[in-house]
């Protein structure tokens, strides 16, 4: 299912909501409000029942959003309900930080490979994974059915690594170097590069 | 000088322009069309001609924009003309990560203390900064006058560094955990959550 009328500040809204509702699940609640989630997440309601009624109508005057109807509904969007396998390049702190994570993320989403191009951490253990060489990358990448992937290698690199990602079959792509990285149209990529987010927050200095 | 009418969405892409801008300059590049930055950047020229926009008229017809000019303008408004120091909470492989690109930042904005709240970490060295204990924290942030917080803690830990941030006097937090805070209207708080990033991915896969 495409729904491309969805917009990219909705899509990133979705796991923040998830992830709340997803404390409520564990806490037994059956039903939120949008204003108890505006509360809780700092949005503002209204802002909250527009983004929720792209999916269409779940919520009831009065009581609320049914929370495991919501859930299922935003893993379902977010293609969540999917298997999704994911690579790493680049086994430096961040690789291994970013590797730590695997135990916040669902069974269903998950880094199963991590390669490194210094011969010296091929082999390296981090977690359950085994740092392997670049060679390696695009029959892993196949074999596994890898759909996402994630560039933790120093700026001057990472054209490199994106190139032979995309080669390799890899759909999505996630950078963390400080690097403009150009892929074809087909190809989504997100930054998360940590000197954009310093700049764009001192903004808000006074 | 608060601008309060540049929507965040503006405020985000500022640094990705700066970021290029930088390089041009290196390569003695004067002049700038809104077409080659957005080829360059992956951007409609006409939303780059908007965001710059807000800020004056920089363009000329024909002949672009002044690099150097525009440079000066972006940090201007992201306030990076001011000496700007962030302190993090949490040495652990992200913490020690993010230390690292303080290569990348300019001068005027760099990490200048980290804290942990384990024993075993006070006093390891990261680059050139020696890690100390939480109870130094408030101290050290009103004498160093540090105005940014970034936390890398596990979650669970969170919540509580973000309050003592807060009476300590900083007044922005970059949050990595994987964690709903809360923080009061006057401090802004940004989210820099690897698995919303990585969900929010998911999304465009087909």
């Amino acid at each position: 299912m495409k729904t491309p009328k969805i917009s990219e500040a909705v899509v990133r809204r979705l796991p923040i909501y998830l992830r709340y509702l997803n404390v409520l699940h564990l806490q037994n609640v059956q039903t939120v409000s949008s204003s108890d989630l505006g509360q809780k997440l700092d949005l503002n309601p209204a802002q909250i029942r527009k983004d929720l009624a792209y999916f269409g109508e779940f919520g009831k005057k009065g009581i609320g959003y049914d929370v495991n109807y919501l859930i299922e509904k935003i893993r379902q969007i977010l293609k969540l309900d999917q298997f999704i396998q994911v690579a790493l390049v680049g086994a430096g702190n961040l690789g291994r930080a970013l590797s730590n994570y695997n135990a916040f993320l669902k069974d269903n989403m998950k880094i199963v490979a991590v390669f490194d191009a210094m011969e010296s951490k091929v082999g390296d253990k981090i977690n359950n994974l085994t740092v392997q060489p670049m060679q390696e990358m695009k029959q892993t990448i196949k074999s596994m059915n890898i759909r996402i992937g994630i560039i933790t290698v120093p700026a001057s690199e990472a054209q490199h690594v994106a190139d032979e990602f995309i080669q390799s079959g890899i759909e999505a792509i996630l950078n963390f170097a400080p690097a403009i990285i150009k892929v074809p149209n087909e190809i989504r990529i997100h930054h998360a590069d940590f000197t954009t987010e310093l700049q764009s927050l001192a903004f808000y200095l006074d």
